[in-house]
């Protein structure tokens, strides 16, 4: 089947239902589980869904003669009698496009149904000089290449920019370490690619990705921080991603801690970024600022070994990051913070002092028990992985909604 | 009618759908609507909420049965012709009780379906020697007297708390200001009230009132600060009210932004609260730090008519308001700001540097064009209005869902 993702959005919480809602409402959650959580029996997704085996049943049937699930018997046998089937979704049944693109880097893929990534392409940028024209470029001559190889037809794709996007339309309003400002992106991508595009806050696809596929899929409330070059944030708040007005929420980075501090390129002095974004991880490293992922992560890597070395190079840097994270915790309440790369590589003992610290100092932590701060587990995909998923969302409602 | 109100959570949006939930969904958003905006006739429900006139019709016939609605003839004619009915919530249908605890003041209220304030009282509090227990054993005396002068029975309740509350039992967990620790003030009044209670911070309340009653009605993503002695926030993000774990969200007041500056009492330094909370408003203005509210806003008042002097006593609390609020639009993104009492005071020159800064040194601001920094249009009743809405959600829901 072809899967047309309509640009109009979905109707909201205020309006009435109409008769069809709750067969497409059922579709969909079933496709959602199955993408999100794996293939499963029917009475497994009766009873995670609180619906009736007929019903599984019909929706089931449905949506394997549209072609996006199939059933089989399981690999492995569990138990006596005969083996349940498990529902399965068909990984090329639909398939996205996912890029992240970053300060020094573009990474494209095809991810199928499911999440399944099928394959996938990266090339280095020159950092700052880089214009948006190139990217695109390179992005539209890409995913043919990358899609053809798997016979599939991408249905829509995500993509994943370090910077302020307004989500509507995909226009990236300021990505300050990329020197982009108001470059219509999603627009752009769309008309070449000929699907619709979502382009979405690196540090907010990272937040998606991992509660979809990563170390937070039960944490209801959680803040995923980014900092690669500068810092942002995402937050998911009693299940569902954050977005604020226009899209911009989670600019972390631009929290005033030091009023007396550096200045910053926002305008503000003393910003968060200023104190634990990329290059003031190189700078308590005694590295250039410029100093390149992989040299950085190599070096962070060495100090794991070396816990007094680790907190006497890193140690005014875990009070800086401490601060602002005791700040955000009590703003927000999560119950999981993820540090994602490269502060998820952050040498051990100065971890486990970032979150003493958080667990000691902030009002909520204590109110709440305790809020964990831990790494990512997707470490460099979860903006792909992100991108992904942000991409696949209006598919799997469009998918669900089809007549087979 | 007399509505019942389950203890146990709604359905989550990750369930299947049941056949008469498309039923129930459409008499509960056409109270809804009747409950928050007021009367209107049939045609405006069926086209706001999207249904067509038969449904309508079936919705109103079952809501007028129950009692929830009557419909009447508008007092005024609009053109020629025969005038349409107007659908109101009656009143008396539905009847709860709404109560804001303040350090220097209690305020109850019985609150009627549509949101009419149908009786008040309030005493003063000893600022910081009150015990919970005699507040709770005055909220229970005073309720019964509230109610039964208007012959109604109560079917909920909600009350504010300047502090830290968990939210599914109403425990607060922490109310600096009034010394209470751990106290389980929504088991206990639901208890001695014998309706369900929920319990909320004061902050979030305001947010939740100016957005369903006040000046923030067309706002989907705002910030109400509250700075009744403490600063705390209230979220509403994407037209939902925020929580965070346990609900503990919006402890803005404990954002470190002068990590030089004074100690807090939450053990951190430089908190916003130290420099623009209710004592540091009062310190600012020359006065002492448990002055009256009545007598701070009568200063504040006062300086309205001089802006040089207004600028001279107030620039650098304005700078530190400023600060704080650039840091949280930054982060959350509201398309407004709600200032609650006292801040909603400022002198007008006073209030206009404060929205000048936030809209020329927030990224975010910036981003979104303009991030609206307005007093609050509800004033003293905020929480209160909050508080009676906090009490009448659930009830929304039941009584749509129950047959006539």
């Amino acid at each position: 089947m072809t899967v047309r993702v309509p640009t109009s959005g979905s109707p909201s919480g205020t309006e009435g239902a109409r008769p069809d809602d709750a067969r497409r409402h059922n579709r969909s959650a079933v496709l959602r589980r199955l993408h999100r959580a794996g293939p499963c029996t029917r009475a497994v997704l009766a009873a995670e869904l609180g619906l009736n085996r007929s019903t599984i049943k019909a929706v089931v049937d449905g949506l394997a003669e549209s072609g996006l699930v199939s059933e089989r018997l399981p690999s492995k046998r569990s138990g006596a009698g005969r083996p349940s089937l498990l529902v399965l979704p068909n990984p090329q049944a639909a398939v996205v496009l996912a890029v992240d693109i970053r300060v020094d880097r573009v990474s494209m893929a095809v991810v199928g149904l499911g999440g399944e990534i099928l394959g996938r392409l990266s090339w280095r940028l020159k950092v700052g000089v880089e214009k948006p024209r190139d990217v695109l470029t390179r992005v539209l001559e890409s995913a043919p290449m990358l899609a053809s190889e798997l016979g599939s037809l991408v249905v829509g794709a995500g993509v994943s920019v370090p910077g302020v996007v307004r989500r509507p339309d995909g226009l990236v309003r300021e990505a300050p370490h990329l020197h982009w400002v108001d470059v219509p992106l999603g627009e752009q991508l769309a008309a070449g690619l000929r699907v619709p595009v979502a382009v979405a806050n690196d540090a907010e696809l990272g937040a998606l990705a991992e509660h979809t596929r990563g170390i937070a899929r039960d944490a209801n409330d959680l803040l995923f921080v980014e900092c690669d070059f500068g810092v942002g944030g995402g937050v998911i708040s009693g299940g569902s991603a954050l977005r604020g007005a226009g899209g911009y929420l989670g600019e972390l980075g631009h929290m005033v801690v030091r009023p007396e501090g550096l200045e910053c390129h926002c305008g503000l002095r003393g910003c968060w970024e200023t104190e634990v974004g990329g290059p003031a991880l190189c700078r308590a490293l005694g590295l250039p600022a410029d100093t390149a992922r992989g040299e950085l992560l190599a070096s962070l890597r060495e100090l794991d070994a070396d816990p007094v070395e680790a907190l006497g190079r890193l140690g005014e840097f875990a009070g800086w990051l401490s601060l602002g994270l005791i700040n955000v915790v009590n703003l927000l309440a999560p119950e999981l913070v993820v540090l994602g790369d490269p502060l998820g590589a952050l040498p051990g003992p100065v971890l486990d002092t970032v979150v003493q610290r958080v667990a000691e100092r902030s009002m909520v932590s204590r109110a709440i028990g305790h809020t964990g701060v831990v790494r990512s587990s997707l470490g460099r995909d979860a903006q792909l992985v992100g991108a992904a998923e942000l991409a696949f969302d209006p598919v799997l409602d469009v998918a669900a909604g089809q007549n087979p």
